[in-house]
């Protein structure tokens, strides 16, 4: 130990995190940059949230279950809002009990607890493609492996995919990023793989509420449960849901609802993530499942993102349609438009959208392997409709800017 | 893939998994049980809480902050409340600006995230032992190996053992389990041996403002401070706090003072964690810091546990002197009592104190090995006088039981 060569350097930091990506946190912080239009994010339009109700649900909370709320709670969650969650989702095929819900600091725990339970160092995912980028950053400390789940391939053979793997991710809802709704045959071929191969599998479904045009479909776990003959519900699905979209992100309440030897390990595995969810911000999600909260401001949450979804399609079409393919999507927060020009580069093309005061999420962040930069996802639900036909203007502006400025290939 | 023969067994669960312990839960679940006298969690006596205030704090935060704290905020947590944990711990030798400042969900949350950072599979820790489970249990996924820190141990170096660590843990004020205080001169070398060596040192300081006899030593990060000749802090200490035990657990708000690298770290690890934490319970802390909710609270707290700890000391010095050794604690939540027959079993002896209703926190969960069976760790935080000393009657009640009961090695 040498005193005069100065201190010595600091133990290095884990592995993964030379492979992590600062995009989420660059979504998060251009909310505050001024005039900045944000098409990155998936964030919801503030206005909707049930202000009034909430703040009296809160008030209400600490000052009629003070021990429960302020102090430490089971682990799992306030066993009421656990049958609350439970009794919202059964179905006359889905029987759900207590101890198949797991009450999660937000929805993205649910995804860091599945990669703590499911994955050894170098594990194996069978991932959606495209893939959530927040389920690409909770399970990266782990350095998994992707097999990517091409739901659109025609020639897709689900069990060929799912086998030996840990689990397979997939968003049917209006996967993030494109928007995606999961047809029922495929839908029908998912559960009937995850039976077949005996893999876990993940539907994350933050979006099922957002619908805009037709309608819901069975969720996997329903159809799952088909052929689940115990009660409570024993297959292998793990849906995830959150409050995040129905009522507000900064509750951070999300719930893990699965067979229950899963519940119990994902439990065994929140013990040394949070210990608990806060009680107050539980018994706030408790009243507003109770109060019909949800119910109640979901019309104007559906006609606020049904109009903005058409304002952007439409901006898109006036300007983006010789650069960019895409389908306007039935539900969910994203448009994801597929270049037609193959090598156009949208992690540059995200430079030059910046320096036009504009900015979305390149195709990059939502691969394993960071390979894909021929795509864009475009948010829909932040911006008011003449706010996302001036950003999509902005975004035209990029483009010229970068046919004229980066070097041809 | 064989149709007949019943659907395949699922995919193992991770390695760490068989390794886990339910203490914590049983502790949370102990409860819940009636006539069960609990001397075995770290929780707090609820009446403590300062209910109405916080009732006025949450409805405020909500009606008056509701796009902040409703939707999704920064990672590393909303600047006001960063900027006053900032003032809170600045002092002349230790300046301290936002980017120091992480807030985390939980105090447990930095242990995991720190975990998160620095832990490779099979890294290597120093930590204080006895270690505190909470710890243990936050760090098990990445398999980490131990290097024991035996601060009671007049030949310790603590060069030795931190050296080729990738970080030491420490509990310096009333230890989880020990209730232990680190006297000056051991956090000197502390702070030394982790300049010298390189290594980052943690400071959990969840217990600092438990003090009942003495004046308060000076944490180990303004120690290090006076090395550290850089603002804003640099140097090796990663100071964790929680407002658990001077507010209310229910809150889930804890804090991580460090080198703004390190503070840069821990918020990319928290982005695949939960995001961000809840803006509601973080405007909710940052006023129980604004309206002086701490200090108006801290004499009955103070006060109470004071009265606590000794109803649990006198109750065993009538009870269990034959049969254990302890040291009356200055602060903290917690006597640690140590066998003083080397082949008494602790875990056994929780079976028999389980029939007798009482329960208590055995050695062994506080050994990163398992082995040790030889003290015990009792609370004295949660229960009133009388019901401390029932609860010592019945384990001395328990003690006979093993006595008759144990077969003798």
């Amino acid at each position: 130990m040498s005193e005069n060569k100065g201190p010595p350097s600091r133990p290095a930091f884990a592995r993964w995190m030379h492979t992590t990506n600062d995009i989420t946190r660059m979504f998060l912080e251009a909310g505050q940059v001024p005039d900045l239009i944000s098409l990155a994010g998936g964030l919801p339009e503030a206005d909707t949230f049930p202000v009034a109700e909430l703040a009296d649900a809160a008030r209400h909370a600490i000052e009629e279950h003070s021990r429960e709320v302020l102090g430490y709670g089971p682990i799992a969650g306030l066993p009421e809002l656990r049958d609350a969650i439970a009794r919202r989702f059964s179905t006359p095929a889905l029987v759900l009990a207590r101890a198949n819900i797991l009450v999660t600091t937000s929805g993205m725990q649910g995804l860091d607890l599945i990669g703590k339970v499911l994955l050894d160092e170098g594990g194996l995912i069978a991932g959606q493609y495209p893939t959530y980028l927040g389920g690409l950053d909770a399970w990266r400390p782990r350095s998994p492996s992707f097999r990517n789940l091409m739901l659109d391939d025609a020639d897709l053979d689900p069990c060929a995919i799912l086998a030996g793997t840990q689990f397979a991710y997939t968003v049917p809802n209006f996967s993030n990023p494109t928007g995606r709704l999961v047809g029922l045959p495929m839908r029908r071929a998912l559960v009937d793989a995850a039976h077949r191969t005996g893999t876990w599998l993940v539907e994350d479904d933050p979006y099922g509420s957002l619908h805009y045009d037709g309608a819901p479909l069975p969720r996997l776990i329903e159809l799952s449960a088909h052929k689940d003959s115990g009660h409570p519900y024993s297959g292998p699905v793990v849906y995830m849901g959150t409050l995040s979209k129905e009522i507000a992100p900064g509750l951070r309440i999300g719930w893990t609802i699965a067979a229950p030897e899963m519940i119990e390990a994902l439990t065994r595995a929140k013990q040394g993530s949070d210990m608990c969810t806060s009680g107050v911000t539980q018994r706030i999600a408790l009243a507003a499942l109770e109060r019909g909260l949800i119910e109640s401001i979901h019309p104007t949450i559906i006609a606020t993102y049904r109009e903005r979804r058409d304002a952007l399609c439409d901006a898109m079409s006036r300007s983006l349609a010789t650069w960019f393919d895409w389908t306007r999507p039935v539900g969910g927060m994203f448009v994801w438009a597929v270049a037609k020009d193959p090598a156009l580069n949208t992690d540059r093309l995200l430079q030059h959208a910046m320096a036009e005061r504009v900015c979305f999420a390149p195709s990059s962040v939502f691969d394993p392997y960071g390979a894909n930069r021929r795509a864009i996802r475009l948010n829909f639900t932040l911006n008011a409709p003449k706010r996302l036909a001036e950003g999509v203007q902005r975004l035209a502006g990029a483009l010229e800017r970068y046919q004229r400025e980066e070097p041809r290939r």
